[in-house]
């Protein structure tokens, strides 16, 4: 579901029923595909053919779904970020107090980076190979979520439920905190992503001043 | 002063007294105008010899003080994380207890990379271009400076200052937070640099857990 500051994800073209979900999930697999070679081999390292080739399909299926690698890029850079709004739409949409709104926007947050970090990878090293257009785009998007986990903190501010000077700075201290965490989580290492997450929707509820957050 | 795991800023090559003073002072100035320049156009965008104009110098005056681009991408690189070493070995040197301390590191911290947003801009987008060996060290400078943050932490813990789970992951957090704060920081904004690096300082000492951290 889009909210009004939510894109939802684009590509369907019109297609509706099971035949826009096929469409949808093999774009899908391409955006995966690439965001890993990408990755691996930097975006002027990829060819379209090489990621048909890792699909075990070919270049005109590629370009059956989108335009060119730069559209790619694009969906790959703007993934992570579309999929936080997503979330936090959800959130937001559940009720409940500011700091159970802000302790789920965190896990989720924290979940969907750690779920999507080649995402994270290709959008921090290949930003200036985007458009002017699609890199404005995305600083706006990133913008507005933390407007919006900001609005949530001041909310909460108002209610007495968190202490904390600088409502709209300190939601995008949080971000940043929770963002950056795919440069150092790794697969298999001490934490599981689940108990990064927990940790990190501690960290954020005591930054806030939480009564509680000791814990 | 270098600590076992803070490497002096190199580049001396045995000159000693004002000789190596003045010879520090050059190196310095190529590297600013460097770093702004990688972080403008990038580095493959720029040459040596716009690195010597933007100085009013000329292409064997910067090559008399490093001996390739690559070796000025090097520098550049590391700059943000040997400051903040340095930074670090003074608050630890100078006592007080483990809350003074962290104040005075997390402080420290982000007043070192707000002063030097555009060496961290090239750090991150520029990473890919450095030398195996180099990328290696810079990760095991940051690395370590996590680890040094994490031991002050465990040592707050243990003398029950701090009330925190995970250490060394919470050290990364916090640095985290506060080195990616060169990404959201705007000159003339809201906040001054040094209110910015007091309020990175206050979340740090509350995501610790820290009595008498909700001012």
């Amino acid at each position: 579901m889009a909210s009004a500051e939510n894109p939802v994800e684009t590509g369907r073209n019109g297609r509706s029923g099971v035949q826009a979900e096929v469409y949808e999930l093999k774009r899908e697999r391409i955006l995966e595909a690439a965001a890993e070679l990408f990755a691996e081999r930097g975006y002027n390292g990829t060819s379209m053919a090489a990621i048909a080739d890792s699909l075990g399909a070919t270049k005109p299926f590629v370009y059956y779904h989108f335009k060119d690698k730069h559209e790619i890029l694009r969906e790959t850079s703007r993934r992570g970020v579309v999929r936080a709004h997503a979330a936090l739409d959800e959130v937001l949409g559940g009720g409940g107090s500011c700091v159970e709104q802000l302790d789920q926007a965190c896990r989720a947050l924290a979940e969907v980076t750690l779920a999507n970090r080649a995402y994270a990878i290709v959008y921090s090293r290949e930003m200036d190979r985007l458009s002017d257009e699609a890199r404005a785009e995305l600083a706006e998007l990133r913008r507005s979520f933390d407007r919006r986990l900001g609005e949530l903190i001041a909310e909460g501010c108002r209610r007495g439920e968190f202490q904390v000077d600088q409502p709209r700075v300190t939601a995008t201290c949080i971000s940043t905190m929770i963002i950056y965490s795919y440069g150092w989580f790794r697969d298999g290492g001490v934490l599981s992503a689940e108990q990064v997450a927990a940790h990190l929707a501690l960290l954020a509820r005591r930054m806030l001043g939480c009564e509680g957050a000791q814990g």
